[in-house]
């Protein structure tokens, strides 16, 4: 099914109180900060969104409350559905649909792991047959579920069984694999790149979009990059890049996901913390964290 | 909290109709079936049960009706309410508390994984929690979860903050760490083996039950096993376990979740086929997989 | 070919001088202390023998000593030959047999893996070949080479192509492949038992010989597991057990192969330091090593 | 040291017999089939060169003919001293410094694996000073060797103890720590890449060298891959990129390294069979690999 990922699709932050309920009330503060940072494609209840952390139901709500949101703006939501049970996939896929949303995106199962790619194409089809009207993205993200299956041969065959394959998400550092996705079926499929540290490298052996959770809070980065690579500006698009990288090394050093929780709340849009078994910053380490992209220079960079 | 996970425990399958659905209606056989071949305890939702393929409503639909099939009976029910959303977890657990079943048991969260055994300790904390009332066991199965954190370690955080700690489901091939589990705190906890192909090298080092799925439909090779074990039989006790060894060896070979509900099926209690991504056999591997246990002799040796 | 390696079998360290230098005057007095302690084979070269960073030289003066040294004593010596160049395990192997010793073993070349049982067993063949009168073993392990092909396959497929297989040093905690070796072609290999903190779980499954490094400094303990076992008294079998996984633990936690052979060096049997990439402990830690073990009871128990 | 190994670097075979012994009279044809394609570094008994499976004289004799083949040439000759035993990565050295090559290379040891960063140092800084007046560059290849450690805190620790320290042949798919090695200490240090198939990408992120293996053989395609990239063309490279991908497709389906090997015969360097545990082509593979790559068009794209 035909649709493009362009640019930057930022995978959102699944907001949270302090003691972990659902805040869908910051919800319309992550779109309005994404728009007025350029980015106009979310997706939502992926792995930066938490969704193995979360109940169906608050997936449910999540989306639902998003595509409300997104009503009437320029915002285009895509609903990650995945999920290690394939009903409750179905469950997610089919409610998508009903809202009307951009596209659906799953991952695989990963307690049971499907044996093959005929075996992941089988999952995908079940998934995606509960939401025929809607493109439907594999999610390949090998270092999380430790599946590792080709990609191409996933194309391959999945272009039979799910009628509405519309791509990959590729978060995988495999760029013969990506090379190949991207070239798959004369360049029919959307193969949007998922390391944002990474992206100069995808843009040059042809990515044209990137799903990432740095796009939440420092597109003004990346797309600094993406526009001095489309001038042919090669040292400003490293000199990007590397900011990126700088950015990524400092928040992993504090444990990644409680990290950008937490730079989402020194931009005013407060996520709450992460849930268990994610770990979240000690009151010092806030202070830390703050001071050392004060000092990294973040605060400049992200200033559009 | 004390409790003793004695002899054999059946890691119980869930039952489905061919098409997939809940097939509760077979739970009541499988009790049957199991308080016939001298099986006393079952485990409820676990691996064996395909917990991660389940909804949660399926998941405490499941529980209330071996709760309800083990009233008046000599049948104890241990519910597995690991999940990778804690808040699932604690629905789940609460439930069982509900239910007065005899121990609630969880594994860690798998997609995002503990960072470290501080970390898993406070995930089980949380889950524990939400059942006050009820033993706990944590269920160490690193081959499916890719968590791999000492168990003694865990056992001796674990004390302080989990007060139902019961024990751990050990489905772990390393022998030392069981050791020094069996060992720990004067042998205060409860150890069950979970890999059933090698319980007569456990039961040498001390172990004095076993939670697995072969119990469901070979419990009298194994309690050939435990009696010979007893009587310092060894030449009797290697025989009976190699037997274990043949038949888990063969039931692989058509992959074994597959197969095993398909074992099932011939002693007439039809768990139905095992959802995606586990794979079921076609009509001649039904055929095949039971003219090579005939060979095998396998219907002889669960014969009591 | 018909060998078989019962009892305790000590994986000897190979001997240094302060600098690193191969320091072959100690090996008298290694195999003095092992007739002392009731240890009558010794397995040179292997992973304890730092074999990986030795030169092939050194290999080959090592193994002309020990050889030298065991005539006309008791003491009978395997020499391991494995080597990632099979150029040189023919080397090693042809001088094991020019020098008559009891047997020959190799691993798998770890750099370039076989990719299948088939290519493990040509290179076997090569290695076997270059030694026509010695019984060979494969020697299994791998936590270190990262080559995991199943053994029972193995068996079959060697037995037709390398005629003087006899069987397989077994450092794998796989322990039903453990009983499939076992019981192969009616019980015709010897299959030494290669984890030392887990050996009374290998004899209750059958296990009559073993290999490890622990048996040069502990062996007293292990006899009186063999003896506790072989007398049905499991209650004492287990209490021993555990006192060598109480030594490996505290080991460990220095660094093995540095802490074991400072161990030695404790026993009036200077073996030298460790070459890189293994380390070894400071000053400070040889003074806290020595208090740990006097604490544990270690050298009460190894008294006969 | 300053060196700079710009453009193209050949990761040559070590040539063989049929019967598998060093078939030293082919590097002369080697060197000149690499300066008649525009290759004139080549980096020697490397992954490519099967260093592994070679005896040290073989190593020894290897360079000593590499050397002599390079005089008065513009070839230039990085000698790959790398091995598990450091005794003889320091023989390596040490020839390597006396025929005056280049540069030295070396992997970490892989069986015994450096437990942390400064243990490699260790081992490189005791390889290094083997051959104090030659640069040294560290060979990071996880997927052979399994040591993931990190290659920045490798530089910032080596910069002390490792004078010699030219850079890194980054052979890790890992984009992000490969722009952190490109930026350390101002760039100062020359890090080339090692995966062919994604060159694009990493001269995207700054890269102005490769290593690899079919620059032996393809060597025609990478340059214009360099050169449309220097142009700007990013069409052309990636159309020339891909080339790359299809031919290690291609290859890969075949066991890689035999099947590059006998790439060579067909065009005139006759390199001989790969080493077990290597596999190499029946003759009727090679038959069909043959006619693979002219249905490919392979043999159009190699003409310069």
């Amino acid at each position: 099914m035909s649709i493009k990922l362009s640019g930057l699709i930022a995978a959102t932050h699944t907001p949270f109180q302090a003691d972990g309920q659902l805040n869908l009330a910051v919800v319309a503060r992550q779109a309005e900060h994404l728009l007025a940072n350029g980015v106009r494609t979310v997706f939502i209840g992926g792995t930066t969104g938490e969704s193995h952390s979360l109940a169906v139901e608050e997936r449910l709500a999540l989306a639902q409350r998003w595509s409300k949101v997104a009503q009437g703006s320029e915002l285009r939501v895509v609903v990650h559905v995945g999920s290690n049970s394939l009903t409750d996939a179905r469950t997610l896929a089919a409610q998508a649909q009903s809202l009307g949303v951009a596209a659906i995106a799953a991952f695989s199962p990963s307690y049971f792991k499907p044996k093959d790619v005929a075996t992941l194409v089988a999952c995908c089809a079940e998934i995606a047959g509960a939401a025929p009207a809607l493109p439907f993205y594999f999610y390949d993200i090998p270092s999380m579920t430790g599946v590792q299956l080709s990609m191409p041969a996933f194309l391959e065959l999945a272009t039979k069984s799910v009628p509405t394959l519309a791509g990959i998400k590729f978060t995988n550092p495999d760029l013969m694999a990506y090379q190949q996705c991207l070239h798959a079926q004369s360049h029919r499929f959307d193969i949007p790149w998922g390391s944002d540290e990474t992206l100069l490298g995808a843009l040059a052996l042809g990515a044209s979009g990137a799903v990432g959770s740095t796009y939440n809070f420092a597109a003004p980065i990346y797309h600094r990059v993406l526009a001095a690579f489309a001038q042919g500006d090669l040292a400003k698009a490293r000199a990007e890049q590397y900011r990126s990288v700088e950015l990524v090394e400092l928040l992993a050093g504090f444990g990644f996901m409680g990290a950008a929780k937490t730079v989402m709340s020194f931009l005013g849009v407060d996520v709450g913390p992460a849930r268990l078994p994610h770990s979240n910053l000690t009151a010092e380490q806030v202070v830390e964290l703050k001071s050392s992209l004060e000092r990294l220079g973040y605060f400049d960079w992200i200033r559009a």
